[in-house]
């Protein structure tokens, strides 16, 4: 009966999209803990994926939460505690025994529990530890200690290595044999006694050779790899660049530590483009989501670049102090000052973030420098061309004719508009020459911030506002 | 004596990063052209990773390219051909004779095959349609229909499908006679007689089962899988959370019609990383590289936002020309009207940053408004407060004793400093609060980029400023 229930649910299934199936299924399961059928609810919990469980878990109320995660099989409540946050895993470990407490620990992955450690306070971190096995607490201990964001630290421990002198046959045996707890099998490593890396093999290469082929005649020899210290953004571009799905990271004496593999890589991408996206908007990155980051860090990460984008202001401030008598002969040049310099603002803005991301991309490079140059100086002229075109019209009719404005002659909205072409002008060339040059002597292009490039475009553009003034107007 | 030479070789890259070693042996090739030694330079290319051969023949000068290029052998030349940007890629084709195009397209993947057509003018296109067979040729214009970004459009057609009923020995079998040419083969999709989707195994499930299991008892039917209209960030976003290599992507009907796997969705993630980026800065997403855009693309993509703005501060023209009279009762108050929106916009693109990508990263969701917002105001008070009070003392200090502006008394630092407070704790709000609004109603919060919101706060700060002056200076 239970199996026709499943294949009419199967039937309803059919035509949805996956997000609808799972919002239904997660619906059920609580339904099921609503109604006490703890039997059914985990026979349904592990047939789930362990990511979807976790994030059931997540939304059900803190009191039975620890008690519903208890109903999962060993190796289950491993894989969904892995994919919990922070708050969720201190609440279970909290919740549960010494001993499950162990099980789980065991039953992770080297850099699972490196990311947890990583994250969880010290008092839990302690509990975690003693739980341990010591083989496992040296390890993690050892992993802990790589710089943050190296491939060290990314990588784990848990992959099938070969020797040169075995068969495939022998090969298929030996990840028959130790292959269920590795966290990938289809890349296999062959390493020397002194566990020096010296080819790789894939299961396909594998599967499609005959078994008594020896695996020296089948690794490939010439082994993409990265280096403990190596920053995780260059182990990414790797995976990036030639397609893999895992990649052996050595030590110093080149001998095979740990793989790191694509899912993680994933989450390095996806941290590397928060990094990025947060510095262009004049903050410094922050190492946890949003949500997880308390006020002060956040007002830690903000304030350093408010401050002194404020006081760097206080160079336009200045130039507006000395021309102040000058700007004022001619009413209403003033009015035009807030949109001359957010027009250099965004100009500039939209140059420096195009060639941030083409350099971190790989796709410009600094030696492209008077290329990119002379590609945003002509962008610049047309943008800045149309610009100026349609503000003389706009400040003659709508400023002029319709709001009566008499302070807008023919010249004001002249000079306005062409200090709006020499500024875009200004500030694109700035706004792509500042990433360049900060690559060049080897800072990150992304501090040069599109706020600084405002700070940089307001002053001058109001110095191009006031001598294009007195070109125009003889003020 | 090529073995000992090769000993030794690898004994001096002993300790070297990658990087350095590629470099090494691309020097080494460059050295064989120029000696002309093509037998050597064909062994030579041949070991080594696509990715690095094809880098190595985009150096080279155009006229030998092709000649170089053709000293591969067919899966190499498919491989690389594969990993060329789209120039190299017409020059080689512009080179070729047509059984050597038919040979290249042969070999690659639907998915790459696509990707090439769609880059590639209209006159090339026709030469590779022409050189294709008609099977694949139907294929690729099937798989060209697909909406652009969408999960039809970066799937492949090589995978491998099993039936529930076969036997782990014959599935290996299966994959052993066809797995050469399939995308991946580590992940098996089972399909019914009418190709209906029906689960997946891997080849860690069929390795680590005994022989004769039969697949439907092995066969995880929980599958994740894609509609083939279901948009490219969602299927990356599946890729993300549930660790996947491969995902199938299924028709109206749910027949399986193709696989995403794990590299495509690399790019991916970078594409729409780039894509969120460009819109921040107020630029309407580019499909390609920067370096690959043309002026006129690039101005196409810049100028809607750049003109939209500059209008938009028409507001703010509006608001200083009809209060110019009253900020010129207090001399020094205009000077200081830039660093005020500055600040604003500055505090303003910060909070309006996080929260998007906070939101594009499901780290916080619409519902979340009200607890985003509290966060931000007290982030917004300490950085309003902080700056308020450097900037007091700033503009006594430095402003009024060391530059002795008269105009700087002690009122008129309140009035700027205090303003700063509420336009901090303004911008902030509109920044979080804005991008949360555009999610609620079905908008890319992205598209609440940073300038739009710098816009706002000018708008506001020009207000805030005038009546903190109207209170404090009774003017």
């Amino acid at each position: 009966m239970l199996e026709e229930l499943e294949k009419e649910q199967e039937q309803q299934d059919e035509g949805l999209d996956y997000d609808t199936i799972v919002e239904k299924q997660t619906d059920r399961l609580a339904e099921l803990l609503d109604r006490r059928d703890m039997k059914e609810l985990q026979r349904r919990m592990e047939e789930l994926n362990e990511f979807d469980v976790a994030e059931f878990l997540s939304e059900i109320d803190d009191n039975r939460m620890p008690m519903v995660f208890r109903l999962l099989s060993k190796e289950t409540a491993a894989d969904v505690f892995a994919n919990f946050d922070p708050p969720e895993q201190e609440r279970i470990i909290n919740a549960i025994t010494d001993s499950e407490l162990a099980g789980i620990i065991d039953e992770l992955y080297v850099d699972d529990a490196v990311d947890i450690v990583g994250e969880l306070p010290a008092n839990v971190v302690k509990r975690v530890m003693r739980a341990a096995t010591p083989q496992t607490r040296n390890l993690i201990n050892q992993y802990l200690r790589y710089p943050e964001n190296s491939a060290g630290s990314i990588m784990t421990a848990e992959f099938v290595d070969l020797k040169k002198y075995m068969s495939v046959k022998e090969s298929i045996a030996r990840i028959r044999r130790i292959g269920e707890d590795r966290e990938t099998i289809y890349v296999c490593f062959v390493i020397s006694a002194d566990r020096k890396l010296e080819g790789i093999v894939t299961v396909k290469d594998l599967l499609l050779a005959d078994d008594d082929t020896i695996i020296e005649d089948l690794m490939d020899r010439n082994v993409i790899f990265a280096s403990t210290t190596e920053d995780q953004e260059s182990v990414s571009e790797k995976f990036a660049d030639y397609d893999l799905m895992a990649l052996p990271v050595v030590d110093n004496e080149g001998r095979l530590v740990g793989i790191v593999t694509v899912d993680d890589v994933m989450d390095v991408m996806e941290q590397e483009a928060t990094e990025d996206i947060e510095k262009l908007a004049g903050m410094l990155p922050s190492d946890k989501p949003y949500s997880r980051t308390s006020i002060i860090e956040i007002w830690k990460n903000r304030i350093p670049w408010l401050m002194f984008l404020m006081l760097s202001a206080t160079f336009t401030s200045m130039i507006l102090t000395s021309f102040e008598d000058m700007l004022a002969v001619q009413a209403g040049l003033v009015a035009f000052i807030p949109m001359l310099m957010g027009t250099g603002g965004n100009s500039g803005a939209q140059a420096s973030t195009a060639v941030i991301r083409a350099l971190s991309l790989g796709d410009i490079e600094p030696k492209d420098a008077l290329s990119v140059m002379w590609r945003e100086l002509r962008v610049a002229f047309l943008c800045g061309l149309a610009l100026a075109m349609v503000n003389f019209v706009k400040m003659l009719v709508l400023d002029g004719m319709i709001l009566h404005n008499d302070a807008v002659t023919v010249q004001v909205a002249a000079t306005v508009s062409s200090s709006i072409l020499f500024i875009v002008l200004f500030a694109k060339s700035v706004g792509a020459l500042l990433p360049i040059l900060a690559e060049k002597i080897g800072v990150d292009p992304a501090v040069m911030a599109n706020p600084l490039i405002s700070t940089v475009t307001d002053a001058v553009s109001l110095l191009i506002y006031i001598y294009v003034a007195k070109l125009i107007l003889h003020i």
